[in-house]
């Protein structure tokens, strides 16, 4: 074997995976890791569980060191060394030692880049203060959770309702800390659609946090110990500190200044070897476009999964391994508090941007058979392809809920990644007892909705339509007397499901009948009856269960909620 | 549409499912339902946990009754009705009412068979005695669990460790029975390899439960208000109480008398539409041949999941709906006090007795990032084809352990039924988060290391392979002093993988190194190195983890425990 030297920049996901997987593959090979951070390979995806405590252990954080690293895999780790530019024709990296601000040369035969992506920090007044954090960075988390102990910090806001937003809320909020949650589009946790979205709001302001939304920062002002987040509709929010995190972007200058050719905002370009335009550069994880599974086009898709699965794929090429990277759908599971909030595939923005035509189920299944203890439930939506060629097929996939909805989302994601059509979806044969699922999984029921959608057994309409109809559609509530006493649509016609069949001369024939129950079955139970009985009527997906947690979401809306704990 | 009279012999889980659709779909058919017991659509696979407490409540296990269904579907429920005879020519089923014993025939222009499985029951010696239960129906249930409340029963048998078997055994003990638990052959839980075995035999002891393997029971005497089990070798094991649960046959003498064409073990022979040899009856359920989605052969499996596609799948096709049932893989979950056992597709026996040419990884995963706390573990072992045509696919899975395995075994089995083979398990885009998974996950890892099977980066070996050697073979234990001194195997060269690039003059050059680390990767890391340094060396599938659950199993294989309770 040759004693090539290999250089890899950024020893995190993507870089220390195609360390070490070069290493197997190759013993003699020179392999030198550049990190900017103190740390490698360390636990990315944990950083905010720090904050919160339920890591409390710092070696935890950072399991591997540079000296680990060698020992196991004989790999030079360098730490706080950064990467300043790329001589492609020498073949040599300029670095910079930043403990002592040297400059030396790093030669190569094969360069890896794994740079991540920066926190995105708008160029907002205050925005330097020091009560101000982003978080990505092992170094970044000892900041924040240093400040906090410093500062006794009993008030934080934080801008962006994303993965790391709404993780560093949790983690705040188990600290005993109080949250205001700023973000400015309508809705948090936007791989979601916005009717999914209120479950999650939701569960914000039952754990006591002040949500905002629809909200634009315009900076920070430090006052009287404190920072002061400022709205652009006049709203002040002083904490102590601010968490910004509303998003991130392709850490790409180096790969820019070296004339690689770049990509989707700034990101690198690859091909499925994840070669760069130059043939001895490969480029990994959040700083590279990658090709969607779903929609087979360009994307950014910044997740610690794809980063480790491209960093093998790098060194396989490198050793002449000729694997490839077939692209990402964004699969991604985020903990809030008591809620589990997952997503694959494309959602609807998505879906109608790449002008596909598209339709969604959404049923509220409980995770294993109710009559054993303990189920959960859970809000799915699937969406799939309603006209064309690949009419039925799955596009992607989210579900709201509490034990369970990760399963449900790993199957359907193998499901689209497999190509799956809704038929096949019936067809998944899913191991059931009753402490686990039901006899006809949640993934199998979607996959028989979208089937009697399909082949036309059922019309459906969605909340949003259901409840902008003209004065005379008529709305018919198939739940027992009991469950509307816990709440209903003021103006339903209430007939039970069981009493339905008697009592057809109630309703009007010469209407549209939007038929709803409490998540959607029984409806269409009674959508097919009346439908055979000559009636007009359409079922509203999702059922009241869908339609009360956006009612509850609209009525909290703007009202303060007090600390964090329970409100409820 | 037609006012046709659909009959449906047999109303739970296939039966009743088959009713419901026919209702969907056809608003004026005369649906007819003929049960047996008592009971229509009840909680089949809810029933042992009603003897052991977790379900308290009789009408949990009972959801639907004859007046709920008629209220939702109007469907006739008849129960305590038995078909006797099936009329093919002249379309009319003789009937028993088993109450008052009469006799009547009910005309049908479409019958559906749903007469499940019948428990199997030798002609022993004492079979017949009141102490001795099968559990097939909510009756039996009730005979069990009001029997052991009147005897107030300490002491049961079970004589079978199949699913059945197991979750009665679990659950007599949740109620404080001392079970004895006794099996022909020579591991519990045939669904998964004997090398996965031991996992579930270590529980039911650690359990208290008193396991003999390789035991025939060859009567059972009654003696001093005890029912003896009595075996071949000469032990005799005295309870209050025996449950025999050794499988269960197809219940098809009714199908069987009418002529119909038969299958694999006198099951019901049906094409792809559920339809018999007769083309105006249709079969579903545990009586039904159906075709094993992985061998393509015919194959009998009785499992909840598949049952309710049937009866859905043979509605539609009466009512001209031309849907097809593709098949089943046995996917199936049990949960064994703290463990979940689990499996799809073929074992090592089916895919032998196919004539497959497999292989098999095994890997000893955490079900989330080990830094986030109150991750489990979990065994999993993939089998996949080892060449031909098909060379990588996955052909069966099996997962022992426990937060996850559920999960992860529905993953695969979407990849089994999407033919994926390891590349494919290496690409799945599937959802982490800390709390959920790693970003690396089990699935994943499993396509890893088929790939490196497969790609001939590795040799590896079975534990039954490496501790039946030649006196020369040379075993490497790679794992750390500390791990090591929890327990390591005889004789083994005992050097951590960090140190050994710099000890292999330690290693000899001239014999095969089975390497071994605890799960089986870090002395895959071991035998990349040692095999590039010109050493000839294979890995040790399973580790050492996978080594010591079997040798418990072994050191307590016929040692009687205590009563229930932990003995650990």
């Amino acid at each position: 074997m040759s004693e090539k030297k290999i250089v890899i920049i950024g020893g995190v996901a993507g870089g220390a995976t195609a360390a070490a997987r070069l290493r197997r593959l190759d013993e003699r090979a020179h392999i030198v890791i550049l990190e900017r951070s103190g740390y490698v390979s360390y636990a990315n995806c944990g950083l905010p569980y720090y904050v919160g405590g339920t890591i409390t252990d710092r070696s935890k954080l950072t399991l591997q060191t540079p000296e680990s690293f060698r020992a196991r895999f004989n790999i030079d780790v360098h730490v706080h060394q950064e990467a300043v530019s790329i001589d492609r024709a020498q073949q040599v990296v300029h670095v910079r030692n930043l403990e002592d601000k040297s400059t030396y040369d790093e030669p190569y035969d094969e360069l890896i880049l794994s740079p991540g992506a920066r926190a995105v920090v708008p160029p907002l007044p205050g925005v330097d203060s020091e009560r101000l954090f982003t978080l990505r960075t092992v170094e970044d988390t000892f900041a924040i959770h240093d400040f906090i102990e410093r500062a006794q910090a009993k008030r934080a806001t934080v801008v962006g309702a994303g993965f790391i937003g709404l993780e560093m809320t949790e983690n705040l909020c188990e600290r005993g800390i109080d949250v205001t949650l700023v973000q400015r589009d309508p809705q948090a946790m936007l791989p979601i659609d916005a009717d999914m979205a209120p479950f999650v709001h939701n569960e914000l302001r039952r754990n006591g946090v002040e949500l905002h939304l629809n909200a634009t920062v315009t900076g920070f002002v430090e006052k009287d110990d404190a920072l002061v987040t400022q709205l652009a509709d006049g709203q002040k929010f002083a904490a102590d500190l601010v968490i910004l995190a509303i998003g991130v972007t392709p850490d790409s200058t180096l790969a820019k200044d070296a004339g690689l050719e770049l990509g989707l905002r700034g990101s690198i370009r690859v091909d499925e070897h994840l070669r760069t335009s130059d043939s001895h550069i490969f480029a990994v994880g959040d700083a590279i476009e990658v090709r969607h599974v779903v929609t087979g086009r360009p994307a950014l898709i910044a997740l610690a999964g794809p980063a480790n699965k491209q960093g093998r794929i790098a060194a396989d090429n490198i050793c002449g391994r000729k694997t490839t990277f077939t692209g990402s759908q964004g699969s991604s599971v985020l903990k809030l508090f008591d809620l589990t909030i997952t997503s694959t595939g494309l959602n609807a923005r998505q879906a109608a941007q790449v002008g596909i035509d598209f339709d969604a189920v959404v049923l509220s299944p409980a995770s294993h058979a109710t009559y054993y203890p303990g189920a959960g439930s859970m809000t799915l939506k699937v969406l799939f392809e309603r006209s064309g060629e690949r009419r039925g097929r799955i596009i992607g996939a989210q579900i709201v809920g509490t034990d369970g909805a990760d399963k449900r989302i790993d199957v359907l994601a193998t499901a689209i990644r497999a190509q799956m059509g809704a038929s096949d979806l019936t067809e998944l044969d899913l191991a059931y007892a009753p402490p686990y699922s039901s006899a006809k999984d949640p993934v199998n029921m979607a996959g028989y909705l979208i089937e009697n959608i399909l082949d036309g057994l059922v019309k459906q309409v969605s909340w949003g339509e259901a409840t902008n109809l003209p004065e005379d559609a008529v709305l018919v509530d198939v739940r027992t007397p009991g469950e509307v006493a816990r709440g209903g649509i003021e103006g339903s016609l209430r007939i039970p499901l069981d009493e339905l069949r008697d009592r057809t001369g109630e309703l009007p024939r010469d209407k549209t009948l939007y038929v709803h129950c409490q998540s959607g079955l029984r409806s269409y139970v009674a959508c097919r009856m009346l439908s055979q009985l000559g009636f007009s009527c359409a079922n509203v997906a999702g059922g009241y269960g869908f339609y009360a947690a956006s009612a509850l979401d609209r009525a909290l809306a703007g009202n303060a909620a007090g600390p964090c704990g329970m409100v409820s």
